[in-house]
């Protein structure tokens, strides 16, 4: 890992030419520079050891050691320069495509759902979301109703031909998971769950981690780096809100977050207004911020009667709402060089699903 | 103020008799109201005395006090139903109009000031921005031109037909910004600096206060309620970017503190997206995603020749880009149902500007 | 869950009369109070339905709804007005009683545990620490050694008559920790691993929750009760920093955290200077700071020769700044009132190990 | 000032070539290192124009530019290499000594004030605070009794033999302040407020600077550096809280602050743990944390009915919680190796306070 190793002031020609030594001894190969103030070692070499940087940054002499590369690497741009487009049963996500992920925060009945991808579909969504099993801060709240809301959602899906995403909480549901979803949600909470990166990492399924309250991007990207280095290149970031001392939303949508990681990712970026916000009100004003800084697509909650929702219903837009949403989403999209999905246009549609071969090939 | 306090859960009648006579005697009209685990006491009264809460807060038996009242009332959409429009020497601002701020951010010399303001001029801003206050980290940086260099911004807005704004930071130079600028603009870092808020108050010319770091909106809309309460009713506010954990930009652009504001005050919320940024680059995704968002506008630093810029020069866009920024702001305001302000055409530059009856009349 | 509604400003009284029927049609009893601008209800009842906040506050009418009773009961000091004092294999861990937890961060060989592990005995340490199972936000570093790993501390914990603790990241590693070591250990980025929370707390070995990097001191309580509400009631809190914008160190020590916490909770709080310092040499002081503060105990991370450790190298102490910090610590801790867990004294170590029913009993 | 540049990936050598000439004609001296991923070049000089940092990140081919040395000089350790000991009025500040300032905040009577300064007096304060000139979130609260305040305050200092300090918010009342206070305090809010640090920069008297709610420590040395850099070499850095999204307490008391500012700077650092908590019952388990982590002091509120206190009653101790305080407070103090300040003893109390040759010499 490339790194410049600040020196102490007080250090004389001989403490510097120990410290060189020290860092051959690592493996690493030190180059000296000297400036007015301070003298610095910049060192090459200790690929695939990440730990060097803290044996450096803890050596005698040494005042504080800055990163010079990027920690990930299949994650980065300089990996793949072009944006990466993902064909998900013959929806293309990422590059010019704007796609919109709909449906219920949960799964609560097969009406429900059947009703709200019917509602989405109709307004120009492309993927239907839904969730069965969902981590709650209470105890003593609706947890989801786990295999059954998915064999609900999977029915939806085919119902509406749309490819479905679902979130997953735990290493022992992957299977389940994959079973009957297209998607893989990982959700904030769970960024930093390595071991269900990992596990997701051996499907052939996308896989669409939230970033965490308090991830930085370069930890969101280290999450992602987490599945590709399984072998699974099909991950899209999202950004949903992170934690600050602001409090008049559940959290504030990092906006910027969207052009950096399109900067330093070939990977596609979402936005999530829902959780952002907390509140149905300001979802529309989010998502159409979002998609004008450039976002690849945004995923919402919609519920047909959100005052009975068992799930964060305050955040769920009415399906009417979500609509006149679209509408403006569309025209946005295009003053910014992008293109909102649409169904059974040419050219939109026309790949099958990748068939690959199978989970954990 | 009036507020609701929650008792403790150990007080028998007794004690909550007592405390309402406590209550009571502070002015307050106390009501007492029982759900299962508590007991709460619901107050009016004691208008003007913010320190009533901390009374409350303290009187034994209480464990804490929630608000229910706003504390700024002339700032509040209660107090002012429809959006507040300004008519700033002939531009209108606030409401649909949307508003483009541009120019440099120091003025260094009356070439590049006037070689700035042809171009933003030329590409569709109304305002013209220019600063000659600097407030710096450093005690070592370029502090500004002061006094020549409002006479220049001054001489700027007349050649090119434009309102002018700029940074106003000690109260002792309120009387020389008033004399040759149309607008003073309190940077976040004064956006608590009360003394000067309300010497800006007693004046009559428009007053943008930008957001501080750590500023709550509420706080924000206080400082707002400091000028309005002297008898200035022209503020704007400005959402600059907060300061977060997050640190590839400057500061977190809050992009939902622009409807959150909006849904509480009436007072026009523009959006800076180059301080936030601090990276030219960012700058037009976080403007288009400002308007997008519904702000009145946007304040933008433009400069000729940024790399040589005294101030601020990463994030200063060059004049081309800012036309394009332009051309997508003025699509995007149309989605949103807002317009960008244009010169020239009807209705649009129509009233004189405001003829006060001078400073602290 | 008992709360109060604040009434939008607009509402007449019909308006209001058709509010508290529909809260009633919700199951909760309301009771209406009024003060100079604003309607408030307040309501009771709908225990064990925490989705009857959000449902109130998005009723026609409801401008937003206050909480007056905290989420979580078998947490709270409530539920348990004195100390919990635990007792970890004849170890009084709560209340009084302060106890040094340290170890290596991870478990790198059985000669380098041992060595630390005399080396911290020695110094007045109680509990031991060492990483078998470590997340890393690097998929290319070392990730522990697993298994061998909680063999290894079995042995040393054994050896040196030392309950040990060690973090357990996924589900289905629950039952090979339980089977090997004295404690779990939830860290900071599974705090909301509610699956995990779950499978732990159906064991009777205390579970060690580390607050998440951006977790409010409610939602460490939250994660508490979905352990405790599971029936294992050995619980212990752990503050190791939040995440902010001051970037001096990794993290930022909340030391409030634990004067809060231990008012709002029965359970014994802890602090992890190390995690938060992310530098040893800041180890001392925050460690002091926590004792001061009234921390029931700190966990530390030694090493004896860190420039080679394979994890978190800069943060550990060596044996000897651990002794000196020690000397300190029991000092300290008599000053406020407590006293730092010796062995081999009478009243010390006297209760033998509670030895439950096993594990899913 | 000494900095790093890091190189775009892409570059080739004549570009690189190129680049060393235009950080040449910048007036830098460039020094070009390559690593396996990257060219850096390290540069010197530039002394005394911190623009020029922005000026290199701006260069066609920087990718990002690291800073290696710090931006402030006079407050720095490798300025003075030993702690500053201030003389205040014959009292030892900084180093082994513990002071603890003291007092109402706002001051609201002479016989309040005088009740309270006796108190602390008794119990071990060293200085008392006073505030005259408050700064309040609401125009509508009580802002302070300006100079009557101020000769009340003087008077009390000269009755109890206590060196005074009170906040200055306004330039044009620096002059008053000096008059009547020995110290001067620039709030957390005027931490920015770079005229106000200027005009008491001018002075001889003690200026106390407290840390910005959103201030990096390096930015509150900067401010340091504006009073250092006009020839006053008495300052004292106050770490206050800072604002996170903990919302438990008022402010987040950053207390590793205390270590991390005086390894960088030879200036005294005290701690105010009442304005953090907001919480008088948290202002003892604060204030001993923040001594036990090296402080060079604490600032404190004291109030003798603070349920009447027209300011932050809230946070007041009263006098008999003061005095249980300071008597662990003094424990504290020397397991730290440092000693709080006590009145009338040998080598405490010798010298005359320095007279300078006035204001504005």
């Amino acid at each position: 890992m490339d790194m410049v190793a600040v020196l102490k002031t007080n250090l004389d020609d001989n403490a510097v030419t120990a410290l060189v030594g020290r860092i051959e001894s690592l493996g690493l190969a030190p180059h000296v520079s000297r400036t007015e103030y301070r003298t610095v070692i910049t060192t090459s070499g200790g690929e695939g050891n990440p730990e060097l940087r803290d044996q450096v940054a803890q050596l005698e002499g040494v005042d504080r050691v800055l990163p010079i590369a990027q920690p990930y690497r299949l994650a980065s741009r300089e990996f793949a320069e072009s944006d990466t487009i993902l064909d998900i049963k013959g929806i293309r996500v990422g590059g010019p495509h704007v796609n919109v992920i709909a449906g219920p925060c949960a799964i609560e009945s097969r009406e429900l759902l059947f009703e709200v991808a019917a509602a989405v579909k109709q307004a120009g969504a492309s993927i239907l979301r839904g969730g069965a099993f969902k981590p709650r801060t209470s105890p003593y709240s609706f947890q989801g109703k786990g295999r059954d809301g998915l064999i609900m959602l999977q029915e939806a899906g085919q119902a509406f031909n749309m490819p479905t995403i679902t979130e997953v909480t735990d290493t022992r549901d992957v299977e389940v998971v994959y079973k009957y979803a297209d998607m893989f949600q990982v959700g904030a909470r769970n960024m930093q769950n390595y071991n269900l990166l990992l596990e997701v990492g051996k499907t052939d399924k996308p896989v669409f981690i939230k970033r965490g309250l308090a991830a930085s991007t370069t930890e969101l990207l280290m999450s992602a780096e987490y599945v590709l280095s399984q072998g699974n290149h099909r991950v899209i970031l999202c950004e949903r809100g992170i934690r600050t001392f602001a409090d008049d939303v559940r959290f504030t949508l990092d906006v910027s977050a969207v052009p950096v990681l399109q900067e330093r990712s070939h990977l596609p970026v979402f936005v999530d207004p829902s959780h952002a916000a907390g509140r149905r009100d300001l979802v529309p004003p989010l998502a159409l911020a979002a998609v004008a800084a450039g976002a690849a697509g945004v995923i919402v909650e919609v519920h047909s009667c959100p005052d009975k929702a068992l799930c964060d219903g305050p955040q769920a837009l009415l399906p009417t709402k979500f609509e006149g949403m679209m509408n403006q989403l569309r025209q946005i999209a295009e003053v910014v060089g992008h293109r909102v999905t649409r169904w059974g246009e040419e050219g939109e549609h026309v790949r099958p699903a990748a068939t690959g071969g199978g989970w954990r090939s």
